[in-house]
């Protein structure tokens, strides 16, 4: 939560968290969008997500769900599950593990890293979108966006972000941010993660290691410009 | 918490954090000064606080308050003003829309974040001052410290503080650890604010961005001497 | 728990961070080591680290425990004692102030911070690693390692290590990832305090300050080389 706030006060975003079930309604009524991240799970927190998620639903709030440690047990896997049943889930980011797990897909995990690639995902990520019918973006070395037509990859990032914890969790809030002013969930999530990955090139250019690269990571979330983002951007879409 | 503790801890202090209901009591025997942060909110942490609290009461311990997002949700503001009646705060510390909630003003919230302004709130926070007779301090970019009577103005810091999540709270802390030695608490929180807010100015020169400010927040937090903030404090007392 | 899971992805190891009594048996079974910090405590934490740490038994997973403000309150002297009894504990990670209260001996305590010294605690690692026949690490400016006959001193590490919050549970974990591959407990922690405090070292070589150094620590931790840790270790066997 503190890399994701931090993230998100960066790149200009206000971020609240919020976890009371007697409280998570009220805090909706304020955001631009609402990300439900099942990082740190217990079952109160399910119930106040639900709860946010249906008021999201009214409010016309648009929703990302992060269903971190999926397939790994099976209060995360129920968890998200049971999230895209009861809640209008506008956007599921996920790694391939995780994704492959929600798709129903065997799949290797192990724990809340990804022990699959986005490769080994992209079918079951398209899968997924057209079954539940909510658009899925899969991170990892390049990035697969799809809303089960549709499909981009965004080739923008580094591998010094899998060493640093919450870039994950950040990735998704940050689509959050971009949902709230963008209402193509997948535009949304193309270009936000195209600027995620393209500050962790800036920030790892140079870096010593990964405590330095977080640092820097957070300054180039900050001093990105739209002009830097169009022309570093490496998006691509897939022909149909 | 991350940020918070690393605060006071750059500053000599020595912070627990605890929110067990049945061990808080034991924890603040050992405090210098109990800070109430609702930040992290549910019923069991506003339990814990109360007992905190009301055993901090019996020992003579100063109570720092930081009412964060009172305004935004009931549970919040309900949870102050319950910690504000059921136990002897020593001082408030929030922002202009924090304080204004407290004192019954209308004020915009927008979550966590202030909506309004330091002058704006500066007559509500007398007037809360005078109510509850509890000293408190409103920060923003000039931090406004009352007890009702006299007023202090505190011109140090930086816009990038607003850029980290934590500022606000680990202005608080650091209230907390000056109270633990200055028995008058405008007194405290007036010198601990221009520290602060100094650390904060020290910080941001030719800081690249929010990260690098963070980590240079803490550093200048360790490296300020008593000569550095005697020469770099912009205090200024209101004439009655 | 955010500088302990930075501390391990910085070494290459791949942390989970659960509590939740419904999914911790399951997040065990992936687990090379598990380590039980009782450093944000409460009764539900508890059990759910009793389930965890009986699961890791079952399978043979090691346990770190870290006693986190054992003695500084009943709660956490007494789910440390619980987690001793009732799960089979590999080797235990405190500072003195925490081995002593494990021990039964009076000992001062000022909340999650020594007050006594390594030396004044040796003695009492020693005896409660022959009771409760579990290794104990006792943590500070040289680390003391011992399973109550053979002992090992580690002479490497920096002051500012203090400066930051969660090294000692940053210690803690990454004994577990060290023991996760090497079965000897003692050996286990002192290769791994010794690459601990060596990274400490190099991080503090010229930092300004706490701030600076956290981040140079991470990075550190990442850059070590076996031959570096070769080298500069200073580790002591006492000749029995």
């Amino acid at each position: 939560m503190n890399f994701t706030a931090n993230a998100l006060l960066s790149a200009g975003a206000s971020p609240v968290m919020a976890h009371a079930e007697n409280e998570v309604e009220e805090m909706v009524a304020f955001a631009g969008a609402l990300v439900l991240n099942i990082g740190t799970l217990d079952d109160t927190w399910v119930s106040a997500m639900l709860r946010a998620g249906k008021k999201a639903g009214e409010l016309g709030v648009p929703i990302i769900l992060d269903p971190v440690g999926a397939g790994a047990t099976h209060l995360r896997t129920d968890a998200a599950l049971r999230i895209l049943r009861e809640t209008k889930v506008t956007l599921i980011r996920g790694n391939a593990s995780e994704i492959m797990a929600l798709a129903g897909a065997s799949a290797q995990s192990k724990g809340v890293d990804a022990a699959e690639s986005v490769d080994a995902a992209a079918s079951h990520a398209r899968a997924l979108a057209r079954k539940v019918n909510v658009p899925v973006a899969v991170t990892g070395a390049v990035d697969f966006i799809t809303d089960g037509q549709r499909i981009f990859r965004v080739a923008n990032g580094h591998p010094l972000m899998g060493c640093v914890t919450g870039t994950g969790c950040g990735a998704t809030a940050l689509i959050g941010a971009f949902a709230a002013v963008d209402r193509d969930p997948v535009s949304a999530a193309t270009t936000a993660l195209a600027y995620y990955g393209l500050a962790g090139e800036r920030a790892a250019d140079g870096a010593p290691g990964p405590g330095t690269f977080m640092i820097r990571f957070l300054d180039a979330l900050h001093s990105l410009t739209p002009d830097d983002a169009r022309q570093g951007a490496r998006i691509q879409e897939d022909a149909s």
